[in-house]
């Protein structure tokens, strides 16, 4: 039986590239594997099939439960992010660059995780260690994995090796320009044309407690703010449907990726306070906040401090 | 603040080889690191004594309790095996050939786990990465190391790449001979006149949690069973004072290094859940399993198999 190669849950561009990195390194290597994932093609995101298509690779088969089966995992290491039953399932191999979760084995196995970018930045270096060549679309698929979680090297998480694995792999892909690529995947992620008002302000959406009120805060990531330029008013509509719903504040974080800085959109029965909290005024409903890229290191711990959290 | 680099507790060859190596190329890589162990220069085994008198190693020093510390642990991933309060220090890296354990972090670190014979395998490899040229004296016990825990490559665990491993280190390491070192620290490690039943018991010894169930496997690996034939009731008694203390089953592996298999000696409240784990009877108090040589790679995994882990 082929060991099944998979990434965690709802995954991104990683963790569907890794799975087949590591699943050709095996078969290169002489073991049957077989890249999965946790979800059907038909509901990857947006950017993860934007990266398939374009180095022409076939997304990895569905694969949602993996009792008694043999399974590697890259890009995670928690039972709570694998399939069903991993914990009865035999891991065979771990690659990853997050922290070490709560996977035990029963035997020796091999497990590689380092403080990197990207898992792609590992496998780019197992394929390298074991001397076997990656094939020019498999590279492609890592190089847009490293692209995307190091958002074009300027997430902190981007580490020396991540740039090293670029520039391998960009040369073994035929890729010359890898910011078109990056603005390609951002373009693809962040498309808002006909998705629904509602629909974008919970694409990526949590609620926070501040001191007793209730402050909702959602961000949407953009190539640029012309892409929600039409949308402002029915944004603004959701927006009151959802403050309209127990809620203190509402904010929207419309996040421009290449500028580096987020228009937030204010809804609030205190606008002043969150004017405090940023130490900027609203220009209408919203505020240019230059540098703002993170709701949880900058937005939320801005607002806590003037709720007096 | 350094970061200790420890390996399991009741140190062998490779738990102190490897610290001492880790803390090379840390050291070698900029990083403030130091080789420690869990008890004092004094208890360490005859045959670790003997390696680092060898080639003029310094001992690790004792590291007992690790709150607040930063540790990088070798040869072992499981909270258990380490030092007091492993759960509360921060673990920045793990460099191990066992199953997987149950140390969790909260960030990224570099986990590199390989199913081969040794620790000191995977740390060759790691140098050669690097670029970072091994030491002569470190080779030493490193190449002592892999001879150790390969039983002089007749241990299933061994793989080729110790093989490749040892070719390496012992040309940095100008040993000609590895058959000649193997049989200095066989000699060392199996000499058992005058020493008490229960340091023989503790010499190589481990406690395994088995489905609930306190279970501990020692091992003493010999050049003849002629060499416990008179202190084999002595063993008994130390075997009954250790399981006293809340074990379900004491085992004490007797390896005939020579003739390649086991006299596995039996302590236990289910002795017939004992012999369904190996498929063979007692006889008095042992049974003779011929081919059996590792612990990990074939008497855990038994045990793990009939107590239904």
């Amino acid at each position: 039986m082929a060991i099944s190669v998979v990434g965690h849950a709802n995954p991104d561009t990683d963790s569907v590239t890794s799975a087949i990195a590591l699943a050709t390194l095996m078969n290169a290597q002489g073991q049957e594997a077989k890249a999965c994932m946790q979800i059907a093609a038909a509901d990857l995101n947006p950017e993860s099939t934007t990266v398939l298509k374009r180095f022409g690779l076939t997304a990895p088969e569905l694969l949602e439960d993996v009792a008694g089966k043999e399974v590697a995992l890259v890009d995670f290491s928690d039972l709570a992010q694998g399939p069903a039953n991993l914990d009865s399932a035999e891991v065979v191999a771990i690659v990853d660059h997050h922290k070490i979760g709560d996977v035990t084995t029963a035997n020796p196995i091999l497990f590689r995780a380092e403080p990197v970018g990207c898992t792609g930045t590992v496998l780019n270096k197992m394929f390298k260690e074991a001397g076997v060549a990656i094939p020019a679309e498999v590279a492609g698929g890592m190089l847009s994995a490293i692209l995307s979680d190091t958002v074009n090297f300027k997430s902190p998480t981007c580490t020396e090796d991540d740039k090293i694995a670029v520039n391998d792999l960009k040369t073994i892909a035929g890729v010359t320009d890898t910011d078109e690529l990056f603005m390609e995947m951002l373009k693809a992620k962040s498309a808002v044309d006909g998705v629904p008002s509602k629909d974008l302000l919970f694409r990526d959406y949590k609620d926070f407690d501040m001191a007793g009120n209730k402050v909702g805060v959602g961000q949407l990531e953009l190539a640029t703010l012309d892409q929600v330029a039409d949308i402002r008013e029915s944004l603004m509509q959701a927006m009151e449907e959802v403050k309209a719903d127990g809620r203190h504040t509402v904010l929207l974080m419309l996040t421009d990726v290449v500028k580096e800085g987020t228009d937030l959109v204010v809804l609030s029965d205190d606008p002043a306070l969150i004017e405090k909290a940023f130490e900027t005024k609203l220009d209408g409903s919203s505020m240019w906040i230059s540098g703002m890229m993170s709701r949880k290191k900058q937005t939320v711990p801005n607002l806590q401090k003037a709720f007096g959290c």
